[in-house]
């Protein structure tokens, strides 16, 4: 983390740690079982990248932290719930031979750990008495429910045109970031121009994101990104430099075959091969720049805004969302 | 379907289609594989007893259809969202051997299907700008959860007592019935009193509908269920006359045991012989008693509410809910 973001952080400090504690606070339930798997969960962190943008759009309104709380709470914990349930059926796929009562149970209370979490997640929400946030919420769940399955959908469909990617990613991850700094400015009543111009500014910061998460799987180290390289790949899902990389004649024949093979032995192959012909094609430099034209986008949407310093926080943000190594 | 209940639905013929129809639109997507999971469940179609619930409730209030409609689609949503869910991990299990990847992303799908009927069912309940009607519901999806997971953790759990049982039906079917009711009165902006009574009146109806479908599964035939009797049994679902038959000693150690087997063999061993055993004891007839109890609470909740004919209907209800025989 580069020094001017950890001054926001750093800033942010104790309306994070307010929201963390009311996080936890959310997933205690009477039944054992659930609020352990859901603390464990949050005890894993993450960026926080949802509240911090909560908060910072906030400032652009009345900024009041009882009612952001409430919308980064939630929005972290739709985040989560995602999470959960992306990993459901993985999960059960790690263990050979026919599935055991047992690890049926795990991978269902899994799956209603994730249905228990939205639901918590409406539950903070709907306390704020204001049928428009709820509304915005309940519209962004729905396309992030249609990005899930279009991703598998999609998976090893190297047929797929970078228009398809760039829908996919916009429901799945950047309406989510886009509406955290929406719902930010309207739970601090700020103009509805202001509200217009932080979700412009969220969405392409959300494209990014993406774009930059798919990039790091296949570019980065293993440490950088806690599991090996090319994982996406093995999943089947097809990123924006692949998808490039497969424009580019020097690496594409080699290439498909190493996803066909992925693709038939059920992610089981190595995609050592695959991630080196993508690392050596043009489709890196080409995601890169696509990566930049939503960062420039992010940041002009940033423009009309008030110049208040929190404004400068946002780019900066931005910035390092599109730079990061992890 | 006993005649008094024909008038009913006879009686409500255009409002229900009207809701169908709505149905029908609310999960249409421009994703022609969800739009066809989803069709696929609504033209199995069902008792549609939660939208009727709420239209009834209606007429204890300025009965508006738009609103109601809008109430009763949410509420059967969630209601289909449950069974989505309550099928995902049991479909693998009948894949034998090693889960491929195409059932992986089968069972995965189911769950985004799920998930976005629940997150269809929110966009549609909160175009009514009620927050407290939002919030009821929210909260009702919590418990569903907990319900739910409650029924997981309890699989073959012969020591549980007959409170942890009703506890958990209570939150996984009772709870969405009653507020079937109490958001239909809010809808139509009856009094706070007859929201009360009627949310009370669709508690004890939802009890009743429980237990009544527990007492089927084991005394019905394949012919009235649907499938062969003693599902919940091979599920590890230790079910209300199963609690009372294992205190009747004449057949508690037998009971016991086949239970065990069950468990021991996945669910794959037979439960013929746990079903007779049930139906020999004194297990049927103590939970019919039970479920006589909720129906007369729920006949009582009804007693305060204002003369008007729907009265009668609901009390025609609970006592098709409780005597049924599908």
């Amino acid at each position: 983390m580069n020094l001017s973001l950890m001054q926001v952080y750093a800033s942010l400090k104790p309306e994070l740690q307010s929201i963390e504690n009311a996080m936890t606070r959310a997933v205690s339930s009477d039944l054992p079982l659930l609020s352990e798997t859901s603390q464990h969960l949050l005890k894993a962190g993450g960026k926080r990248i949802r509240p911090v943008f909560v908060l910072l759009a906030g400032k652009f309104g009345n900024y009041s932290l009882e009612a952001l709380e409430k919308v980064a709470v939630s929005l972290e914990l739709i985040h989560m719930a995602t999470l959960v349930h992306d990993d459901v059926i993985d999960d059960a796929d790690t263990r050979r031979g026919q599935p055991t009562v047992k690890s049926k149970w795990d991978n269902r209370m899994a799956m209603y750990t994730g249905d228990y979490i939205y639901a918590k997640a409406l539950t903070v929400i709907t306390e704020l008495a204001n049928p428009r946030m709820h509304q915005i919420l309940s519209h962004a769940m729905v396309q992030m429910c249609i990005g899930e399955m279009e991703q598998i959908r999609d998976f090893f469909n190297v047929e797929q045109n970078v228009r398809r990617y760039l829908l996919r990613i916009r429901r799945k991850t950047a309406l989510l970031i886009a509406i955290s700094c929406q719902l930010g400015a309207i739970a601090a009543e700020a103009e509805p121009a202001v509200d217009a111009a932080l979700y412009r500014f969220g969405y392409n910061v959300g494209m990014v994101f993406q774009i930059t998460d798919d990039l790091l799987d296949l570019c980065g180290t293993e440490k950088q990104i806690g599991k090996p390289p090319g994982n996406d790949l093995r999943q089947g899902n097809i990123t924006l430099p692949v998808l490039y990389a497969l424009e580019d004649d020097s690496v594409r024949e080699s290439l498909l075959s190493e996803i066909t093979a992925i693709r038939d032995s059920n992610g089981q192959a190595d995609s050592t091969k695959a991630v080196q012909l993508v690392r050596s094609s043009k489709g890196i430099a080409a995601a890169e720049r696509m990566a930049d034209r939503y960062l420039a986008k992010a940041l002009r949407a940033l423009e009309g805004l008030p110049d208040i310093p929190v404004k400068k926080n946002l780019a900066e943000i931005a910035h390092f969302v599109a730079h990061r190594s992890y």
